[in-house]
């Protein structure tokens, strides 16, 4: 008992130690009334026997990735593909003439920058048909160790945005758990996911292509086929969260761009429980990128549903790390 | 830095403490060569610099449910789609001469007893069409709080395998993650990890049905449809846990029934890596019930993949709790 009674004691000392660390959990964000909304959100979830307190269990956030997290202009996956579908090119003749291969083999990372989800996914499901799971997985590891961005000529991995990689830290150090629902492959986003956020492989949500089980030298294995298992995208969003979370996210973040992350933001709005939505516009040309729908869907839901839109230009200090 | 040094002086200190709080993690097991191998193999995968280390990131467990966390006969996740089959009956004349619900209408728990996992989970697929996804879950949580065993008289979630839950905590204490990979209901047995093992919601899988997002009172909810969108068992396990979880585990538990475990415990053997498989045997008539596969199948298996077989009967001395 003595022993649990310590244990309990340096359990008390250990909860606290976030907030001992860092006065300020988001230096990357001005002290705008966005940053004091996340704030004050995060206050009113974790304030026991406050009106908003919510449970650790119940502290769902979800974010999405390309755009939300990291540049999507080129979409890394995209790159990852292509590098693969050119070695591979010579053996397909015919993706001199079909869509999107012809494109993205013609046109490269332009393509890239403006080509929807669907279509850099078939491009991803395409690529690496016939590997097995485990064969893909350092199939990115290893283009990610030495792969650069095209126009900030650095890691795509160090293009990780640092306003949002301290809003997950500061989340998971107030119990939240933290999942990733990216439009792009689910198996390309596990394993940056572990090695970028500490995340673990199955927070992450994401497109899937169909495996098949078989028996190979004695034992199982998984191969990747071409075709893909599920675009994870606007209405998929919520369905995949409740069928692999089996929780509502009272915290969702998306950009805005093809109007993809807005179910997923709806989703996340429900009735007696406090909640919050953060949209990310793009306008930084300077630093990042400025773009927005052609038809704004993701502004104009924002304003509807009383979303916070988060404007990279002004809410942002810095965008990506020195290094 | 002083402060970040007492705070690693106290996680050093925490870590520990799993160890010195309890002597024997797993007092329900005889001390059999079935538990030595079990202490063994993790306390090799868990001794840092050791030839058989495995990072905390991959020790991934699986579990599966009815039959190996608690017993299968009838299946409660049948019990629980009956009372609202029998409340339905009179909308449904068809239920009359359709099987599996004909069977389950007639003969009840007998039914249960030995039905196949697809007709079961038809059952609950059928039974909760048009709920949404809380009711449902509400519905989970009121039926087990009054809900009696037909045979043992007592609650269902009072009819865990002592020994599995010893196991799974020790498992816990000792960095793995712990998953459940049930052919039942995924949306039931997530509500019940919870309550049963402290296991989050996302960290189940199991059997779902087609849900679809719908607009309602200006909300985004979801509502289950009568459809089965995947049934997790036999080859669709390794498949899912992919899909789900994107590593493969390093310990795999089963039992000897329908051959439904077999792919899960053999996906689990990778050369490299350690790994161990228990497939739990009923063999205790007295204590729970006797039977096994008419074919043999899985015993057969697990002498050819050298996995552990646990005897009930031999390897447990205690299985459920005395309350």
């Amino acid at each position: 008992m003595k022993r649990m009674a310590a244990t309990l004691g340096v359990l008390a000392l250990l909860v606290s130690v976030p907030a001992l660390c860092s006065a300020d959990p988001l230096p990357g964000w001005r002290d705008s009334p966005v940053r004091q909304r996340i704030l004050a959100f995060v206050t009113e979830v974790t304030t026991p026997g406050g009106p908003g307190y919510v449970t650790p269990a119940e502290r769902i956030a979800v974010f999405d990735d390309d755009g939300t997290l990291w540049p999507e202009k080129p979409r890394a996956q995209g790159m990852f593909a292509l590098q693969r579908l050119r070695s591979l090119a010579g053996d397909h003749p015919e993706w001199q003439s079909q869509m999107p291969f012809k494109a993205a083999l013609e046109l490269g990372s332009k393509y890239l920058e403006e080509a929807s989800e669907e279509a850099v996914f078939q491009l991803v499901a395409a690529a690496y048909a016939g590997r097995t799971q485990e064969a893909f997985r350092q199939d990115v590891r290893e283009f990610f160790a030495t792969a650069r961005h095209p126009r900030f000529e650095r890691p795509y991995t160090h293009l990780v945005y640092t306003p949002m990689r301290e809003l997950i830290n500061y989340l998971k150090a107030n119990g939240f758990r933290v999942f990733i629902s990216t439009s792009g492959s689910v198996d390309l986003a596990r394993v940056l996911a572990e090695d970028l956020y500490g995340i673990p492989s199955d927070d992450v949500l994401g497109s899937s292509v169909v495996t098949t089980l078989r028996e190979e030298d004695g034992r199982l294995v998984l191969r990747r086929l071409g075709s893909v298992h599920a675009l994870n995208d606007g209405p998929r969003k919520p369905v995949a969260i409740d069928l692999q979370v089996g929780r509502r996210p009272i915290l969702a973040v998306g950009n805005s761009n093809s109007a993809g992350d807005i179910d997923m933001l709806r989703y996340s709005q429900q009735p007696g429980v406090p909640n919050l939505q953060l949209l990310i516009r793009h306008d930084d040309f300077e630093r990042e990128y400025a773009y927005d729908e052609p038809d704004g869907a993701s502004v104009k839901a924002a304003n509807a549903n009383s979303w916070l839109l988060v404007s990279m230009r002004y809410d942002w200090l810095q965008i990506f790390s020195a290094e």
